[in-house]
């Protein structure tokens, strides 16, 4: 039987997706353990973890490898959070596992490659997904190919500037960005706000979790629900501005945040209908379904694909 | 001797390119009588001018025609400006000249074609034409192919958000959107109230003109020029937004607020500078070349090039 793996290396784990003729038939993470060589940790990690859940009449053909950091023909540009610098991972890869085809890409790329053909992407020719981690990004697909921009850097809408003037600052060095307001990070920023002097569920910790605020909107807590109004708000604003630019089909929501399922979704979808342009207000605005599988899926994709090498 | 037209029918003129053996030869104007039979009158405005413009030895092969209004497989879906409804443009095209290759697309994507390709867009793979009129949009280029978007309108940037809360009231029932400061129609509102109770020669006369802020500008005049400057700043942010979502290789400024020039470009090009994401920072930013002659320059692009039909 045909054997293809999806990876998605990661800082904390390496994902791995076993697809037998098709067909997701396994997946499992492994904890990314670097030492002091991490291109060789990395490698006998895959190398280990593949060969032994090769089963007897299983034919290994090809890996497809999402890399935390920019890829450009097969060559990863340096991935701080793995500690490799500029290294030509397919050339490693296919040292590795001779005969085997090897594609290497991004990871965002990958999870919007994923998500897009087997998950809430749907195919559709024109898609943009949004992820809301501790940062927001967005991996976008153009007539049915993903698009990257003249040097890598579209899909940088967290720096879509959402707030007039000196708004929050940003990491970027800029002031009222997306990023600052829809993301993990600025969700929680919001909440820090929002609970001084209130009587809220929010004030039972110091710290206050993604989850945590979610938690408290599912008891009605009114702090909770500002908050949320508050994030779906500007979140709205951005994907406005990315709908009137783009122009996509649909427009899909991941990472941590859009774990708050449809309470953050019909949150957004009110305020996108009440601020976006007439004609983009059918954009079709829907949660991811991939979650952690999605750059193990778009790996894959991309291996078995005809997108450019 | 190969001719071809390439056509640009608005509701003030008709404009005629005329290219011999892949040159435009001539081009002129022709004002646009629509009198109780509006599609006849148009089409025998083309037919006259085009065979009185034939000469000996010239084989008409190809006209491109550029229409305002939506086009969809050569069907003209409504143009009110030439009091139009929905009708096979192509189709009737076809019929008054039998034997010659038509094709029919819309005003502003034909534009961003002949900006693209004849004029500063400089044929590179992702371009975005902004064209600061009477209102405010954008055509956008992705890897060489005009881009539209799910139903029409990718590049409606004209309402993208840049001025937070209930800021300008636009015409599309929305506040602070792009249009309401960077269109003619924008910067005039600004230097309606940046002048209120100052000496400026923006005071000389009751209506203000594009040209006038510009000529004040010249001559120093320090009203104008915050004018000029506050404009440029909110088309940066707009351009900012536009470029981290599409990271273009190339950003054109066209339409009327253009013709400001080196002034204008200079000022937008500072605060993009300042306050777009550092990745995006080197977009070109140019200004537009072709001036009224883009359309047609367009037009004869697209009945020649392989965009799908």
């Amino acid at each position: 039987m045909n054997c293809v793996f999806g990876l998605d290396v990661g800082g904390t784990n390496i994902k791995f997706g076993k697809f037998i003729d098709g067909t997701l038939s396994s997946f499992f993470e492994v904890h990314t353990e670097l030492g002091d060589d991490p291109v060789s940790s990395i490698l006998n990690i895959i190398k280990t973890n593949i060969n032994s859940h090769l089963e007897e009449g299983e034919s290994l053909s090809k890996i497809g490898v999402a890399l935390p950091g920019p890829v450009m023909d097969g060559v990863l540009l340096g991935a701080e959070n793995i500690k490799l610098g500029t290294i030509d991972f397919k050339k490693i890869m296919e040292e590795s596992f001779p005969g085997v085809e090897i594609r290497v890409l991004n990871d965002a790329n990958s999870a919007t490659l994923g998500e897009w053909y087997y998950g809430s992407g749907n195919k559709k020719p024109n898609m943009v997904m949004v992820t809301l981690g501790t940062g927001l990004g967005a991996g976008i697909i153009i007539n049915g190919k993903l698009y990257t921009g003249a040097n890598g850097s579209a899909g940088e809408v967290g720096h879509i500037k959402v707030v007039s003037g000196h708004a929050r600052p940003c990491t970027c060095g800029l002031f009222g960005c997306l990023e600052q307001y829809a993301s993990a990070t600025g969700i929680r920023k919001t909440a820090y706000i929002f609970r001084k002097g209130k009587d809220t569920i929010l004030n039972k910790h110091g710290r206050i979790s993604v989850r945590d605020i979610f938690d408290a909107a599912e008891q009605n807590d009114k702090v909770a629900l500002d908050v949320i109004d508050k994030t779906s708000y500007y979140l709205a604003v951005g994907l406005s501005d990315i709908a009137v630019t783009i122009n996509p089909d649909m427009i899909v929501l991941g990472g941590g945040v859009s774990r708050g399922g449809k309470i953050l979704l019909d949150s957004v979808i009110k305020h996108f209908n009440n601020l976006a342009f007439p004609t983009i207000r059918d954009s079709k605005i829907v949660l991811a379904s991939l979650f952690n599988q999605a750059g193990c899926y778009g790996a894959y994709y991309y291996v078995n694909s005809l997108e450019k090498k």
